[in-house]
């Protein structure tokens, strides 16, 4: 197809996809005259997993190009390429200081707890303990136990999410799964937060 | 208390409180000297939530200010402040076409079905529309319905924690909610990545 027609498939302005090209973030399509190239299904699932990481995923370009570059590393093992996405999706950030230790290590317990087999260096325990870091410096006692009773639920849910993945097709697993991942939270977010407006409306907007 | 002390209680470098300060993002503390002022408890609660809108909820500072003029501003009834902080909290974004058009009425349609008290023109609206549209473009069939059987436990959920916020103190109110939002997102986001990097382990880890 041709730059306008993968425009029509992806749901991206032609320019937003020249952007993508010239940042290295779409792979070039295959050239057929100068200046003129013709893309394929390969260029339409790209630049959709682009945009999610961008827009959704609020993810930084180098970020971006970890993701795509071990989605792209045929040596590197699919789980050890979702890792590699898993992690690029967790904000850096210094994570020093008597208060993330605590957090921290009550991320440890509760990975343990679960028997859950998460790399002892996954960012995903950093960015858990932002939030116990956060919600304690806001004065709450937040104990990650109150999450007990619900996470084998969530486990369950994962476990057949990622069963569903399908069988072959390296690249559109790892497309599927980190889209999957960042649109399903803000999806979930975005549930919470109606709930909270009417919650608030209940309460103070009567 | 000095600014060290402040630095100490709200967990946040001297540096950073300085910049909030010349932001305009933290009111000024109390002059006793040339140079030198004095904060209080009111500084160290405003100093946590810039920083939970800042790092853990990827806002511009043209956002968190629209947050904190509402926050402060005692002639707009605290359920509206609460709709701006939700509003802030969702990204500018282009959501005309048919995909969207799609989304928007799947919204709205969700909303009525659950009988929720949220403003027609609320940002989250857009914002759940943001995840339908990338997760239907990634190729999911995917329906709103499928939340419906969840959806009253959210709600009670959030009744819940909105009841538990302090009767008084509009800013300690504020301060409290949009806290506990962004943290609690970022929690259950943490969690459900924990149980996908286990998910992934089982399937094409072991």
């Amino acid at each position: 197809m041709r730059m306008s027609e993968l425009s029509t498939a992806a749901g991206l302005p032609v320019a937003t996809l020249k952007y993508y090209l010239r940042e290295g973030l779409l792979h070039p399509g295959a050239a057929t005259a100068v200046n003129q190239a013709v893309y394929d299904d390969t260029h339409v699932r790209r630049a959709r997993l682009v945009r999610a990481l961008l827009e959704l995923g609020n993810l930084q370009l180098g970020e971006i190009k970890k993701v795509l570059a071990a989605a792209d590393d045929e040596s590197v093992s699919l789980h050890d390429a979702f890792g590699v996405a898993q992690d690029a999706m967790v904000p850096a950030r210094d994570r020093s200081g008597a208060a993330y230790a605590d957090a921290l290590a009550d991320v440890d317990a509760f990975v343990q707890r679960h028997r859950l087999h998460v790399r002892a260096d996954a960012g995903v325990r950093g960015m858990l303990a932002d939030a116990l870091v956060a919600m304690r410096s806001g004065g709450w006692q937040f104990d990650l136990a109150e999450f007990d009773e619900r996470m084998p639920a969530v486990v369950a849910q994962a476990v057949s999410e990622v069963g569903q993945l399908p069988p072959d097709g390296r690249a559109g697993q790892m497309e599927a799964s980190v889209i999957g991942t960042i649109a399903y939270e803000v999806a979930t977010s975005a549930l919470r937060r109606l709930a909270l407006e009417h919650a608030s409306w209940r309460r103070f907007g009567r």
